[in-house]
């Protein structure tokens, strides 16, 4: 804290570790055959709830493994493993993100070979997951209607960073007084190319179009390699 | 990344200058009689509504500073100091939490000759601002209905380290499945001293019991002094 010279090279050294670690898991996730997305948001903008909307779509063309990383319990992978998914838990002690390396680590404990698409559900947090390239192929940001419109102003970096934004709750839209049109204009202000679809995990209600844009995706890569 | 024992290293040398830097502002704030509150919580929870609504309540008695901490953008600084606040936007430059150090430099641009309170609104975010103390006297937690009544399982250590927990859009609990008695026995499980009080910044309900609680802490420590 004293020396800001030190704490900048240190956080230079940290991120070009990790820029290598996340090409390497890049690399391999291309060779086997699996589609990787890293899965963003807020404490509380119901990851978990939008993932166990897109898996009965998804399910009967891939196979989904799921990590779930959190700073502490194992809430979620209970839930996640019970939809039927391949699943492991991560605890990052403490930690607000996860890095290539943890992610690597996790890759390895959960094992690719019969796996055709994987989630890495990351720790609930707009600001530091956003810094750290995990080597996913797709970032994936859940955002909620109580957060309000105004967040990609606040938040720059996730909203600069992701490549598709699902806005989850928006039933509840009119008792927040979310501007669906505000919002998408905040955005387009960090991010001109990231598709925005609007959810309701709660009402199962919006999954059709972000499971066809995610199906397109993974398409496009299959095309890619061959 | 590649080296584990090094990052511990860091992080302790950072931990250990954190706190020499929070003891001294700790110190120079009783010494001015200014009391201090780090106002924390997730992206969107209500953080500078709850405040433009302790402002009015608080006024009669106590001269406001505020130091509106933000990655990026002067949003909320511009609507407290509408509010008839004392303000000064903070950038962390992609940061995502204050430390003692950024504390000090934004309490000596703010000025605390004429202020009896100052509050600190953190970034957005339920993990790191929890892991460094700033120096202040009360740390306060802006929690929202919206994220869920089992936050305090998944993000322990702000859950442990808060004094006081203001559960803001509390009309909103019927739409969210909010049970408050399950919330506070969470809560409990971390922290058997923090308060907890729920409130509604939109509908201005609830917040007499919260600015009874802070008038007796700040006017305790008044009386330590004399």
């Amino acid at each position: 804290m004293t020396d800001p010279f030190e704490i900048i090279e240190t956080r230079e050294r940290v991120f070009a570790d990790n820029e290598a670690a996340a090409r390497t898991t890049r690399e391999r996730m291309r060779e086997n055959g699996t589609y990787f997305i890293n899965v963003m948001g807020s404490p509380g903008a119901g990851k978990t709830s939008v993932l166990l909307n897109l898996f009965p779509k998804l399910m009967p063309q891939y196979r989904i493994g799921v990590m779930e990383a959190d700073v502490d319990s194992d809430v979620d992978a209970k839930t996640v493993a019970d939809a039927g998914a391949k699943v492991i838990q991560l605890h990052t002690g403490g930690l607000c993100h996860m890095d290539a390396d943890m992610t690597m680590r996790g890759l390895d404990a959960l094992g690719l070979q019969d796996l055709d698409l994987v989630f890495l559900e990351n720790i609930g947090n707009l600001v530091c997951p956003a810094e750290f390239d995990t080597g996913a192929d797709l970032k994936l940001l859940i955002f909620s209607v109580p957060e309000g419109d105004d967040k990609p102003l606040k938040y720059p970096l996730m909203f600069e960073t992701v490549d598709l934004i699902l806005v989850n709750k928006i039933d509840t839209a009119p008792v927040f007084d979310f501007d669906m049109e505000r919002f998408k204009e905040n955005v387009a202000t960090r991010n001109k190319k990231a598709a925005v679809f609007s959810v309701s995990a709660k009402e199962g209600q919006g999954f059709e179009a972000p499971v066809r844009f995610l199906a397109e995706r993974i398409s496009g890569r299959t095309e890619d390699r061959a």
